[in-house]
């Protein structure tokens, strides 16, 4: 058998292929828009479906518009799957490694293995999955109707007038929205799901590491917070007389970060979105509403300020509190993690182990199937935005022990 | 010689002039919408002209749409102006007594003269100034334009998109643009303004006063302040590496109202606009904008919480400050003041000196012209709004208290 260390993705070819795909749907100034089922994501699906083609894996599109190219490596029949993906969709004026870097990766990994005649204990799958970036409700709808924990409804459903259901869309490749479950596949045939993504973060990038072993993705606990006063003129209504709805408000804009930081390290809470009405400079702020949002790998911390956060709520008068979702976090598996660990050593690679801020679509699997994410770092953390930049070092840095992970897991399948 | 007291004003003719106007533009529920030189507003303009005609005023309209009655009341030639009056104009869905009760009040007044057949120092004209309410792009433009004071430019630009200038809709009234200077006159003519207006704030209305002897218009200080951070994924970005626009703001919140209770009990201070971007419940605020305003009958206070801010901003890293105006105070003339008083007395009302919160055309004489305003309690003090509302006999008071200061203004003179 080859020796693993002589086992080289192709950095030219992986970074061409990046250049290829980044191209559809980039505008100058304006960054990549590819969003779900629209014509650019119709086109890199094409695309993608050639190069699959070319590389020699067997093409399909399945009943929810994911594309997924097989390659038969397995040493007998009948034989479970590897599957190793991402997404090739963006946000509106995103960049061009979100997603695309771990589709790209994929197909080189499978190209590389073809190459070398190696065999494994299972097939690889190379997947693009569709709508990972919420373009037409919620997101990540390719993978959860792959684990067949989609919610038929909500295809139907759009986040925003103007915008069309998935439903809708996925009639331009041929879809029968009607008949999306039957992209729904039993978690056993899966061995493990592999992902390689940019951390979307500035840890990596701030500490020079150049692999993260992700350890789970965060759960996510949001709030709609109203605080209520009484809009009056701003110019007749004496300051004792008033009940200014911001004044009652502003305090939890510096208490939260606080309460986030006393309680754990690896927790982070936001205020991102704050109305102020009626909003006019000679008003009294009768209403202030805004957002809170939690994340964290443990749910007693979020728990924990949910309730401290609660109990300012009920401390102010006119406030109140309506939970928007608590989504757990979940946690990859930990062969899977100290499989990438090992690669990453292997590779003479530094790397950390850290938790995912931003869902993806391996969250999906997590639940049901060995799960695995690779982080490479972006430059100044930045992400979906057209700023959003990696070196071709570190995407080919990340690709290698993609493909390391693939060797190693194998081997130890066999032992 | 008549008695004084013996001459009243007609309170149910008050009242069914008040009603009658109040139901052009009038909708359920959104209460009036009669913006400067809309359908509305040239309806009860057209009104009001039948309604002067009828009670044997001259009446014209002058280059700038303000429609004066003349009611020739002079002892001897030639003679100076007492003019009174108020505005037709509304904001969108703003109440029928704000500027109306003024202008319906003036009219009475000037009726009950003529039917006593009341001889006075002076002439009286009754006056409906034009757009005080800023539908076009800053107030108070029929009184501006009447005291030579209007910028003639800002005629020809309007505030917001999709709104149009001045100049284009007093041409719906005849009136040619170019000659809207044509409105000014010499200030030596008059020998005083008088407004009645209910308050627009809750003293008067809390205190149970029924007369507010206006001593001032506070001034109006206003600044834009900007706070900028760093905008970045809320769910990847550590606490510790932040830089949140919004919590940097969010002290001044809460500091702004200390501030300003510990300087004055005269002064008010408010932030009724603030504008958090992007905006997204998963972005981490990357600027914190907003308006602070301050009002106050003394520069000396606003200046100095003004400098307390100025300070505050030059503390937060990359917080900056603008001044978008600095209008001060106005001083009412204390002649006529000491006359509503006396008038009050007369009358046998309670009454307080008080500045006015807001701003009105009769502070567009003010520093040219002796200058009074009488106020009446609203309703909770609510305006600007459909809830806007007073009660007949506070309608009386204010009008008998406003015909009784021409008549101790007129004593005065002879003495």
């Amino acid at each position: 058998m080859e020796d693993d260390n002589k086992i080289k993705i192709s950095a030219d070819r992986l970074w061409s292929d990046l250049n290829e795909v980044g191209k559809i749907g980039y505008s100058e100034g304006r960054g990549v828009t590819r969003t779900a089922l629209s014509d650019a994501d119709l086109e890199a699906k094409e695309w993608l479906s050639q190069k699959m083609k070319s590389a020699g894996l067997d093409v399909r599109i399945d009943a929810a518009t994911n594309i997924i190219g097989l390659l038969e490596t397995a040493k007998t029949r009948p034989a479970k799957i590897l599957a190793i993906g991402s997404h090739l969709d963006t946000v509106p004026s995103g960049g061009m490694f979100d997603g695309a870097l771990g589709v790209v990766a994929a197909l080189e990994c499978a190209r590389v293995i073809k190459e070398h005649g190696i065999k494994l204990p299972w097939d690889i799958e190379v997947i693009n999955f569709s709508d990972e970036e919420a373009a037409h409700n919620a997101g990540t709808v390719g993978s959860r109707a792959m684990i067949g924990q989609l919610t038929a409804k909500e295809i139907y459903v759009s986040k925003a007038k103007g915008i069309p259901p998935f439903s809708e869309d996925m009639k331009r490749m041929g879809k029968d929205p009607e008949r999306i479950g039957e992209a729904a596949r039993d978690p056993k045939i899966f061995e493990a799901v592999l992902e390689l993504h940019i951390e979307q973060g500035n840890r990596l990038y701030t500490e020079g590491i150049q692999i993260g072993a992700v350890t789970g993705i965060v759960g996510i606990y949001r709030y709609g917070v109203t605080v209520k006063g009484e809009a009056n003129h701003a110019g007749t209504t004496p300051m004792h007389l008033r009940d200014d709805a911001l004044v009652k408000a502003a305090p939890v804009f510096t208490l939260l970060p606080q309460w986030v930081r006393a309680r754990s390290k690896e927790m982070v809470g936001t205020i991102g979105q704050v109305t102020v009405e009626p909003g006019a400079t000679n008003v009294i702020p009768g209403n202030c509403s805004f957002i809170v949002e939690l994340r964290s790998m443990k749910r007693k911390d979020m728990v924990a300020i949910r309730d401290v956060l609660h109990e300012w709520v009920g401390s102010q008068q006119g406030c109140t509190m309506k939970t928007i979702y608590e989504k757990d976090s979940v946690k990859l598996s930990e062969q899977v993690i100290d499989a990438i660990a090992t690669a990453a050593e292997a590779e003479g690679m530094s790397y950390i182990r850290m938790p995912s801020g931003a869902g993806h679509d391996t969250q999906s699997f997590a639940p049901f199937v060995p799960c695995g994410m690779i982080f490479v770092p972006c430059k100044e953390g930045k992400s979906h935005c057209p700023q959003e930049w990696i070196e071709p070092h570190q995407a080919a840095d990340g690709c290698q022990v993609l493909l390391r992970t693939v060797l190693e897991l194998a081997k130890r399948a066999e032992r």
